[in-house]
């Protein structure tokens, strides 16, 4: 059996995600599809709109057969260590390729950006870093250094677009990893990876869906940009929570957390550097709300997904000491399955380079143990007193 | 002017609380009443019923003519940094003698008691750490020490009872400090420490008033028990937050603090030792309610006071090395006075020995930036957002 991996976060899943996993099977002409599916915190920073059980089953409604968990360590790292996680799980689990969705829409120009770069690293480095001396964010520093090198020549990848970004590190990440997995990307369509909600048109971004849903619009008012059976995970999810996810929700234990703790034990946490530590103290001082809070610590060179990072990791309690502990993922912990994701499984269970683990109870080294813990935040974060669902909520089968 | 000093944390005043501050007045024959008053959090480890603010408005109502808080690293204390605290405080404020209720009623006893473990120190300090050896709790322990010093004589204090525990750590405290103070105690009437209320009795203790407006009395209902400016402020305060301040409360944002910590660094917080902080952990783990998670935790050895004055500090992370880092109260921190209160600090404020401080803007050490904090962290357990309120709320005039 040929199985294709993708790396998401489903916050939720709508139709263009739906568009994704579709394309990612035909043109893998992979027998099934699998997902590697952020945990309870994304890669901005955030915590998410639905918990990971209520995505993975959306994902299974629309057709994903198996859903395994990027670990926290990974689900909130910036792009490059993301991309790590994501490839090296896709790699351990026998995908033949991966494919992820683009602007580009062609793999040709990554290889070679990627080719061109790997030619070039010394210089590339020197730009870079010549680049963050001028007070420009990373981001922007990256794509500066990047855009010197390859100067006007047509053939290259677009890195000022933010999925090319991410797709140029799964090319990296599986580089380095001597993966033998075939890249494969589609082009991304309808709407673009922040832009709102536009009526009449049934792809919106999952950050269009979540403002929209914020902003007063009910689940049932958003069923044009997602199949049912997200509609139907998300009304499971109003009910058992009584509330979505998100920072403004989670923001009264945030702060407490960032007052009680004080700048120079701020300082300890992952991401928390330069003396940005003060600034978010005091800004939690004063502001009663998350939107005003962050307003005032963002800026040019510190972005507000590099903030909302610091603040996921200050709000889980993870520390510098603890980030740098880890190499690479050790598990391969599973969250949903098909009826095919299942015989892939009993195929390929004695041929995974990493172990398969379907209870929370099995999760016994320390990365694991910190997945456990994130989820145990995020339902605080969620108003739940159900701190054991972890413990309690096995795979989900889709037979 | 004369001013007699009582050590207070009025949680909430009531009858008691105004029998005592009369019989003090009348048997020092003094011009005013000054209280040391415990800020947020007390001496038993927990959140104030009542703010700080709305508990010196019941005692100037009540007729005390001055009120100073005791710093959060005294009120949090064990008895005799407690005592050592509030002591140290009505000498500096020129009080020319002190009060305590008592069970013993007689200044006399404490005296004897005094003398005797001072000519027998050093005997008295081996028989407490034999005692504590055979794993009883630190108050029995002292409990076991002294009655070997006693024996069965008539004439000493009996330091079972815990306002005469209090008492003598006072004493204690004044001596320490070669402070020319009288020490007078009187008897208290009417209801013991913890004792339930009883219909028709018009004293009750004050947590036997907690506990009775927690399971369902109405403020009004309690108010044979309480004059009424307690009455007229507990009904202010329970319309400024909706609620009254208890461990119960306060428990989301306490769970959510242990659990995010985890057992190896709650090990950093003050009074937390012995390998405890596992045991915290794991009961946050499982338990939904405050009262069955410090169920879980107390023992034999661990007092529920001790527990709860562990979990004060890990609420507001006060460290042990804050802890130690403090020798003496280092201001006078004024919350409200009267007319008299006021006429005998025109008198006094330049000879107080330690500087009198009016406005939160002025407290710029770290004692009081730590009372500051306590107040910062007291409001969000009480769902406040107005975290302020600290620098908003001058000393209140009742004039």
């Amino acid at each position: 059996m040929k199985a294709v991996g993708i790396i998401v976060e489903y916050n939720p899943f709508h139709n263009g995600h739906l568009h994704h996993a579709k394309q990612a099977r035909q043109e893998s002409g992979a027998d099934l599809v699998i997902a590697v599916m952020s945990g309870q915190f994304l890669q901005r920073g955030e915590p998410a709109f639905a918990d990971k059980w209520a995505r993975t089953q959306m994902a299974l409604d629309a057709g994903i057969d198996l859903v395994i968990e990027l670990p926290y360590v990974y689900a909130t790292a910036q792009a490059s260590d993301f991309a790590k996680g994501g490839i090296a799980l896709l790699d351990a689990i026998g995908c033949s390729s991966f494919c992820f969705g683009s602007e580009q829409g062609e793999i040709n120009p990554f290889l070679n950006s990627r080719h061109l770069l790997t030619e070039h690293w010394a210089e590339y480095q020197h730009l870079i870093h010549e680049a963050v001396q001028t007070g420009i964010s990373y981001p922007k520093a990256l794509n500066n250094a990047y855009l010197s090198l390859t100067g006007n020549r047509p053939g290259f990848a677009d890195l000022t677009q933010p999925n090319n970004i991410l797709g140029f590190h799964y090319l990296e990440a599986a580089q380095n990893l001597s993966s033998a997995m075939d890249p494969l990307t589609i082009q991304r369509i309808g709407a673009n990876f922040h832009d709102s909600i536009q009526a009449g048109m049934p792809i919106a971004s999952a950050t269009g869906i979540r403002e929209a849903f914020f902003k007063g619009d009910s689940i049932e008012q958003l069923s044009a940009y997602m199949p049912e059976g997200s509609i139907a995970s998300l009304k499971k999810t109003e009910k058992e929570y009584g509330k979505f996810g998100s920072w403004e929700k989670f923001y009264p234990l945030l702060r407490f957390t960032v007052l009680r703790e004080g700048p120079h034990r701020l300082k300890q946490y992952a991401e928390v550097t330069e003396g940005i530590e003060n600034l978010i103290y005091q800004s939690a001082k004063t502001e009663d709300s998350f939107e005003s809070f962050i307003s005032l610590i963002k800026s040019k060179r510190f972005t507000r997904t590099r903030i909302q990072r610091m603040l996921t990791h200050i709000y889980t309690g993870f520390t510098w000491q603890q980030l740098r502990s880890f190499e690479g993922p050790e598990y391969i912990r599973l969250l949903g399955m098909s009826r095919t994701g299942r015989n892939y499984l009993n195929h390929k269970k004695k041929n995974t380079t990493l172990p398969l683990v379907s209870r929370a109870a099995d999760l016994n080294n320390s990365m694991g143990k910190l997945d456990i813990h994130a989820t145990v935040m995020y339902l605080q974060g969620m108003g739940s007193t159900n701190l054991k669902k972890e413990f309690t909520t096995p795979p989900i089968y889709w037979g």
